[in-house]
């Protein structure tokens, strides 16, 4: 089993690397002197493809490039090139809308399948962060910044549906991607399915309980549902914290290649779900009792303010919106029809963090008990604590998709993530 | 201003049809004999294209093409000629979900854009049939069997959703009639529009007080943002009961040329909404008082007909499905997995009564103080009766769209409009 390469299509090395930068004027002018002198470094530890951070003299690039198969598991898991295609139309469909807070596309490569972008310097992967207990007070601020305005700016909220409908027509087609979401977040995890795993044995009888509760995966399958049909907005895709990088003064969002149009809340909700894993983690990376502990809170606090920025800049960048298809503007010109209007964001914004918390429990249960984990567990050396740790986010996990309506706002959300904590150490 | 019109693109007429069929072996076949002796016949009185009734020795057909402006306004209304190409698109996909309740794709010319269907006798229009009073019992069933199967066969419920992604970016493109609903249905009768019309003086104040509404415009433009974001299934786009032919013993639903993905709560309001005028209208074509009592009451349980049909057939046919990607079978095998889809399946039939309702009162309001009319009423000799039944169907419209949670049943609105009906009659 495999599937069609396209002829010309190679794995990139050091060497072809090299040759190839030579020859794209843009990209070897970029780099400067001569390309015996760059440093290539091959950084993917992803899941999916070859990363490439390329130094020269003057400048460098990163050159991302897709393999024909998960790179994680290997030949027998095929996997389409396209997806590289995908991720280099988000980034310049959204360079409008989010400027720097994307990194800049630089090339793309149609036959070798490869997108170069700036290099970020002296950036870090924000999980790489959190797992070290390192403060980037400016972080959550701004991916809220980048979600709401890709929600806005990519939506019948601001644009005509024709171009809308155009740009969703080529994202649905980023189907080998979408297919592994399907999959992979929605399904799998309440099914049998060889390539799930777990702590085991220690959750060997929450991943069993989760199999057999009937309520939550339906509650998980309506919002499957949701994740196909509500085109709402140009989605990253796959927004977790191992796609921000940091810098003291800088973040960026990268890696949108699941990129397609889908319902906001899937994004905000793996942003809020990676920060809580992380949150939940903290006891786990202590050398010593109580040592995250403010961290842990400083954490919570992140996710507070993701969510009060988003809301915030989401509402304000629909009211200044004049040219898009949904609420027009000549509707509302009057008084009491910008107070409807307002109250109508009001509306969506409470539907939006329903939607969030829903997506939110459904990442976090697929990051323990599915095939794809997050490293702030997987790197607490015992397996006993690290199991406690992951039992506590599943509670947490499953009052987010049972007992959504419950929460009404997000420090219901922080408070549950503590009460969790803290039953849980009372009882131990 | 036009639009460009492609290469060997002519509008046909008598002459030029007989020739183009007698070319097209399957056609000229279908017809029989010599070309000279079949009758032709144009009735395209619908608002955008020409369209030809063929007959010959052996059989008949129906040719529909595309003007490159809207037939009912003229040449100062340009308007693509691909809607014959998504008509045609619509005929060929649903055929093997719905089959004999549309009529059979013959031949699509992509150069004249011309399709041509099977020719339906001894049918008429049910739009028709509802003016004259004349019932055929199995309509409503019909559509409503019809909107079932496309509503469960087109969608994520029973099939990957790679497919319906595929067929989704294929509609995506249908633009042009996309931007007619947009703008008639959901933002022209809500704000001054030159195309715009009503029976004035009576319903002045009416049109007026609806301009300033901002609650009820506000319930619209929420249906709008649904209509454009929610792509549920695969819609027919404007089945009212002029896209509906009936003769005693068949129903086939013509005119798909609206086609797209969208929520399904669109095409089942829109036939509702047409039944409901229709039954408003009655008075109006009364030779003596109460002729039409009776009538008007079969219209009604032919409303009550058509959604419980509806509502039966989109379970049954949710249930049969095991390749869809939405609420995958392999989660919900067991006996409460089974109850919980069950359960589910309610939620969403509640949730489409809703979305009914709401669509049906968007109908309703824009076929009265908007650009396109419903021959019903426009039928009304007088215009005080006319405007007195118009402002009828307008408080419940208004009703359906501001107070669509309190109906809870098909049964609450038939019995609403009973009520708008005998409480006018009363305090006349």
């Amino acid at each position: 089993m495999g599937i069609e390469i396209p002829a010309g299509y190679r794995p990139l090395d050091d060497d072809s690397l090299r040759r190839w930068l030579s020859g794209v004027a843009v990209l070897a002018e970029r780099l400067g002197g001569p390309s015996a002198d760059w440093t290539v470094e091959e950084v993917g530890d992803g899941n999916l493809n070859l990363v490439f951070l390329v130094r020269g003299a003057t400048g460098g690039v990163c050159v991302k490039q897709s393999l024909p198969y998960v790179r994680v598991v290997g030949e027998s898991w095929p996997m389409p090139l396209e997806r590289t295609f995908f991720e280099a139309c988000h980034l310049s469909e959204t360079a409008a809308h989010v400027g720097r807070l994307a990194p800049a596309l630089l090339h793309y490569d149609a036959t070798l399948f490869v997108l170069v972008e700036e290099l970020l310097e002296p950036h870090r992967v924000l999980r790489g962060a959190l797992i070290a207990g390192v403060r980037y007070p400016d972080a959550a601020r701004a991916v809220a910044e980048y979600v709401a305005k890709n929600g806005v700016l990519s939506s019948v909220l601001a644009q005509p549906f024709e171009k809308v409908f155009d740009r969703a027509a080529v994202f649905a087609a980023n189907q080998a991607l979408t297919r592994v979401t399907t999959e992979l977040v929605f399904a799998d995890p309440y099914r049998e399915q060889a390539r799930n795993r777990w702590s085991s044995p220690q959750l060997d009888d929450a991943a069993a309980s989760i199999r057999h509760d009937a309520r939550l995966k339906l509650a998980v399958a309506r919002l499957g549902q949701a994740f196909l049909t509500r085109h709402d907005a140009l989605l990253h895709g796959d927004l977790h914290t191992g796609s921000v990088m940091v810098s003291a003064s800088d973040t960026r969002v990268i890696d949108p290649e699941f990129a397609r149009y889908g319902p906001l809340g899937f994004d905000l909700g793996n942003f809020v779900a990676n920060l809580l894993t992380a949150y939940f983690s903290q006891p786990g990376h202590e050398t010593r009792a109580g040592e995250r502990t403010d961290y842990g809170e400083w954490i919570l606090a992140q996710i507070d303010l993701f969510w009060r920025h988003f809301v915030l800049r989401y509402q304000q960048l629909w009211r200044e919106q004049t040219e898009g298809d949904a609420y027009p503007v000549t509707l509302f010109e009057e008084a009491d029809g910008q107070r409807a209007l307002q109250d109508e964001r009001q509306r969506a914004v409470a539907a939006l963090l329903d939607d969030t918390l829903g997506f939110a429990g459904a990442e976090i249960i697929r990051r323990i008990l599915g095939f794809a984990h997050n490293r702030e567990f997987e790197a607490i050396p015992d397996p006993d604590v690290r199991a406690r740790l992951e039992r506590r986010a599943l509670q947490l996990a499953r009052r987010l998709l049972l007992e959504k309506e419950r929460f009404g706002s997000i420090e219901a959300v922080l408070a549950a993530a503590r009460a969790v904590s803290e039953y849980e150490a009372e009882v131990a």
